[in-house]
């Protein structure tokens, strides 16, 4: 038969990134392109030892069906780490277990908006959000990212020309695909202009534990006097990605919406693994985990930055991150980045094209996202030594 | 902030079964409210040994993101499953991995309908697909079910005053909440009226493997010739609800589509749990293991059968299940059916309401579901003669 799709869904494509993944299997491809932490970040003597615990002492409880608020006691812990590292919380707050960050993202985009609705976000800005938001039949409007984050005139801007705007999604921190982390000033000046227009802000913020340089900032959530901000977070970053255990922390009326948003998606996560995080934040000491991850991250995204000063003419510019897991190159102008990266592709090097990362798909872009967490070290300057002579030959 | 909620999700409430879920901490209380498989079903021993077994052989596989399709091995182990068991799946289908059975329900009404786009369901119907096809927005058209199924007089007036309806939502086998199984003659004319107005089916079959009594049913999408039937199945009653294991076999475009749109609410299905089932289909004997799950609901049904016949006055009538978890009782004419489910409440007997499972949630009822999986066998007895006594009482 000819199916009539929904006109939200219809025209979507699979992420470029998620797609990229599969040509992984190659032998001898590296892989700039994901957003997959370090293998060695996983706590896995850890998960085994707390598994076998669980299977012993509470088989039925990890196997059966529970409530859709996520499990109690990691909700709890969650709710302590948060207000303790990043004062994030009131007491009209509440925390949600999500299955991983993402669907924490898509799932205050369909609370918030009709179709036709407009969601503003960074320009760039991360794909799934992106994707989740246009699932949603929302439309998207892009400002431009400036070197401290967002820019606050263009900002204004999108928010007097779009007035009843739902909702600014931003990852302040450590932003992806573009390795910035936004101003203390910037991220006030943000807060005030969605109170001014009243507006949600979805901080996304999966990054955030992996500072490795430079002084924290306060999370634009722990400014937030009347319950506008949407604090999302993961453990995807820091325990594991696969197991896909995110969570929000919102007002308590905006969370219940979502709660019954996600019961019809997935009644609830993975109940097994939330017990496993639980026992990790109880049992064990998750800060000297991280100090650990932070340390492979310092020395990784070094280790890309050495390789970019020397393979890349001074004519390519890219960020310097002070924590998270990318950074992203721009050309000169008149390049073809996208002859770059299909070019790359044959030699087997994977970047994402930052048209990927664009609100407007169809706009043009000079950049491409690296991600140095996934790639082994060594590898590291064999691929950007590749993409340095493509790119110098191409100039 | 006031918060503008989309109008999709404004007025919709949480699950009263998910609700009521939670009161059940209650020391004393009798549920007969869930959908929870006993807890005798769970693969307690062999879970625990194939988790020991990845941890040690593949823990980075299992602990990194993979690919939204699901994990490679498990899909061709259930392909293979569903064309041996149920004669499900052609050359032109695939199989996807979904976060509980729940997912792929939602998924495929999300890339079929837009806004106040029709959906068809039996009345009464599975309250989680009734709310996921709220929470997309589509208008639902209840089709009175019948005692071998759904009434297909009923069922082409529907698609005739709706001739653009996207889909027709059935659980023909063991139908929740009513216990009944469809006809073979009533399912070749269910796929005969979807050819007829060329609509998609989503024949959900969640208890499918659960039959004690009378002969096996074919299914809807053993007689699929073009690719109009969506098959969605779980591991929820057969393995572990809690780790939201589900499945779906549909044509290979509409299947690529519901991929894209379950990239952006989780990216992919918890994997540990997808390897751990693969492990479980590969080395253990499942079918002995659903051999026993059907012997404990042949004999917990039984009791309930028992104690409703002994229990109930005559004008009360009930549903007699050949398999699954639910049967369904109907107060004579006149009765208060609320009343008698509040009644039961406070002497902590927990039954849901008929009215949650109407496609017009203002329609009444007089009917309530039981659910014989979960309670131990014991108070199964005690707890039918606490509603008789009710019941009688109250005529």
């Amino acid at each position: 038969m000819e199916y009539r799709f929904s006109e939200k869904l219809a025209n979507m494509k699979p992420s470029a990134i998620r797609e990229i993944f599969k040509s992984l299997g190659t032998p001898g491809a590296i892989s700039f392109s994901g957003g997959n932490p370090a293998a060695e970040s996983f706590p896995v003597k850890e998960f085994a030892e707390i598994s076998s615990r669980i299977f012993e002492s509470a088989p039925i409880e990890a196997l059966q069906y529970s409530v859709t608020e996520g499990y109690p006691l990691l909700r709890q812990l969650v709710e302590q780490r948060l207000r303790e590292r990043f004062s994030v919380g009131t007491a009209d707050d509440t925390i949600i277990i999500t299955s991983g960050g993402q669907q924490a993202i898509e799932l205050t985009c369909k609370v918030l908006c009709n179709e036709g609705d407009v969601v503003i976000a960074e320009n760039p800005s991360f794909i799934g959000a992106l994707n989740a938001f246009r699932s949603c039949g929302a439309k998207l409007v892009g400002v431009d990212l400036e070197s401290d984050g967002i820019s606050i005139e263009g900002l204004e801007q999108a928010l007097r020309a779009n007035p009843n705007a739902k909702m600014i999604y931003l990852i302040p921190t450590f932003q992806n695909p573009a390795g910035i982390t936004m101003s203390l000033a910037k991220r006030k000046a943000v807060y005030e202009l969605a109170q001014k227009y009243d507006t949600v802000i979805f901080e996304d913020n999966p990054y955030g534990e992996l500072r490795f340089a430079g002084e924290e900032v306060p999370t634009i959530k722990s400014m937030d006097t009347d319950g506008r901000v949407v604090y999302g977070g993961s453990f995807s970053k820091i325990l594991s990605a696969g197991m896909r255990i995110g969570f929000f922390c919102a007002n308590q009326a905006l969370a219940a919406k979502m709660v019954v948003a996600k019961q019809v998606e997935d009644v609830h996560t993975n109940i097994m693994f939330q017990m496993m995080c639980a026992d990790y934040l109880t049992r064990y000491d998750l800060d000297d985990h991280i100090r650990k991850i932070r340390e492979i991250y310092r020395r990784k995204s070094g280790l890309m930055l050495e390789s970019l000063e020397r393979e890349l003419p001074e004519s390519v510019t890219f960020t310097r991150p002070e924590g998270g897991i990318f950074l992203w190159c721009t050309l000169p102008e008149n390049s073809d980045m996208p002859a770059l990266v299909r070019d790359a592709a044959k030699e087997l090097v994977f970047v994402v094209p930052g048209t990927a990362f664009n609100c407007d798909p169809t706009a043009p872009s000079r950049s491409f996202r690296l991600n140095y967490s996934m790639p082994a070290d060594e590898v590291i300057p064999k691929g950007i030594a590749i993409l340095g002579k493509l790119i110098r030959s191409g100039l």
